[in-house]
C-alpha cells in the first residue's frame, strides 16, 4: 500500500516573518478503472484502498451488484490501474455512463439523476431506529478515527456503522471516493449494508443519497450541511438525513421517526 | 435569478431534546450546458450565475478562449439549460472531453491530466509580487464576503483579486464551480486574469492548478490544504501556492519568491 501522505518543504509566514519548515500533505494519485478490459474512467484519489475504490465505484454506478458477480480485482499501484472482472458483462451502458452529470462534490457521473431515475431506486424500508445519544457517540468515534485529516487537513472520511460501532471506515481526498471505498470494502468483505448507518465528514448533496439508497442504507449522518435536493431525495427515498452533528446538537432533515429523543 | 437558499422544516435535537424548527439550506440545481446545439454535460450547482458557470466551464475545458469567440449565452432557469454559441466551432474534441477524469473535489473532466498535458500549458511568467500582509488582508475580505456560507454552511467561495481588492467573487456548492463562475464572469465582463490572484475556500488539488494556469494566474491562495500533486503542478507551472491562511499565519508551498516578508 502506498503512503497516504508526503512531507514537503514549505515557507511558513507567521505575522510577516518567514521561516523554512516541513509540512505533511495528503497525496493525490490517478486511478484508471478497467472493467472487463474496457477502460472506464480515471479518478483522482488518495492512494489507499484502491481495490475498494474500484469496486465501490462500480457498485455506485450500478455496474456491479453482488459479491457473486465479482470475478476479481487487481490493482497496479505503480501504473495507477485497477482491473475488475465481473461474471455478468452486460455490456456497458455507455450512453448512461458517459452522459456526464458532474456533481457538486466529487464528480461522479451520476447516470441516474432525473426524477424518472429516482423511480428506479427502491425506497429504503428499514425499520432501524437509533437514539440521538447513539448518533452523537458514533460521530464522536468517527471524528477520533480521522487520522489523515488531523495530520494534513486534506481529506474526507466516511464510515458504515451499526447503532453502536464503526464497522468500515475510509478516508479520501474526495468525499464520494470515501463513500465508494466504504461500499467497495463492504462488498469485498461481505459486510451487510442494509439497515445500517453511513457517517460522512462532507456536505450531503443529491448523489450521496443515490449511493446510499442503492445499498439499502436508511440513515445518513454528517457533521456538515445538506442541500435542498439532498433533503428532498432523502425524503422520497425513505432515508433519515441528519446534518450538523456537533457537540450535543444535531439537525434532522427527513424521516426523523427513526431517531428517538433521549428524554420525554 | 433564482434564490440560492431555501427554508426547510427540521427537527433539532439538543442534548437529546427534540424541537421543531426551520433551517436555511443551500439549493442545488442541475444545469445542462449545450454548446453550439450539442449537449455537453450536466453540472449540479448553485442556482446563481449560471451564465458565468456555463462560460467558465467551457473556458476551463479549453473549449472557449476569448471574449471574441463567444457569440452568446442564454440561460433557461426553469429548464436548467445554458446554451452557448461560439464563433469557432472546431468540433468538440469528443474523445478528450469524454475521457472522464473524475477529480477529487468537484468532478471536472480534466481532459488534460497527464504529464504530457502539463507540457501543453504555458508556465505562468507573471512578475506579480505581494506581501504576506496583503494576502492576509485579501483573505480577510474574502471570508467577510462568504454570505451564503455563513447562512447555510453549505458552499465554497472563490474570487479573483489584485494585490489590494477583490474584483470578482462567486459561491457554489462545488468548489470548482465557484472557480469556473469567477473565470466565466471575467471573460464576460472583460476582467483580465493575468498576473492576478485567485482565492478559494476549498482544498487545492491538481485540477485547480490547470484551471488557473490556463488563465495566467500566478498566485492561488486557500484557507485549506493542498495535495502533493497540486503542489508539484504549481511548482512546474510557475504558480505560487499558499495554503492554510488562518489568523496571522500562512504556508507557502511553491514559488515563494512572489511573497515578501513584512519584516527583515
Amino acid at each position: 500500500m502506498e503512503k497516504e501522505t508526503e512531507s514537503v518543504p514549505v515557507d511558513r509566514f507567521v505575522e510577516g516573518r518567514k521561516t523554512s519548515a516541513t509540512d505533511l500533505v495528503v497525496r493525490e494519485v490517478p486511478l484508471t478503472i478497467v472493467l472487463n478490459s474496457q477502460e472506464l474512467v480515471t479518478l483522482l484519489c488518495s492512494p489507499a484502498g484502491l481495490d475498494y475504490l474500484a469496486v465501490g465505484f462500480l457498485v455506485s454506478e450500478g455496474l456491479l451488484k453482488t459479491r457473486e458477480d465479482l470475478r476479481g480485482v487487481t490493482v497496479d499501484d505503480r501504473a495507477g490501474v485497477a482491473r475488475v472482472e465481473t461474471a455478468t458483462d452486460a455490456g456497458l451502458p455507455r450512453d448512461a455512463l458517459f452522459k456526464r452529470v458532474i456533481t457538486s462534490g466529487c464528480g461522479r457521473g451520476a447516470s441516474l439523476y432525473s426524477a424518472a431515475d429516482v423511480g428506479t431506486l427502491e425506497k429504503v424500508e428499514s425499520r432501524t431506529l437509533v437514539s440521538s445519544a447513539e448518533i452523537l457517540a458514533l460521530m464522536h468515534q468517527f471524528q477520533q478515527r480521522s487520522e489523515v485529516y488531523r495530520a494534513t487537513g486534506g481529506v474526507h472520511s466516511a464510515a458504515l456503522c451499526d447503532t453502536k460501532t464503526t464497522l468500515v471506515f475510509a478516508e479520501d481526498i474526495g468525499r464520494h471516493n470515501a463513500i465508494d471505498k466504504v461500499f467497495g470494502r463492504c462488498l469485498l468483505d461481505d459486510v451487510a449494508t442494509e439497515g445500517r448507518i453511513v457517517t460522512t465528514s462532507g456536505r450531503v448533496s443529491s448523489e450521496m443519497l443515490f449511493k446510499v439508497a442503492r445499498r439499502g442504507v436508511p440513515l445518513v449522518v454528517s457533521k456538515s450541511a445538506p442541500t435542498n435536493l439532498g433533503i428532498r431525495l432523502a425524503g422520497e427515498l425513505g432515508i433519515t438525513l441528519v446534518g450538523f452533528v456537533r457537540g450535543k446538537r444535531m439537525t434532522v432533515y427527513s424521516n426523523s421517526w427513526r431517531i428517538a429523543s433521549d428524554q420525554g
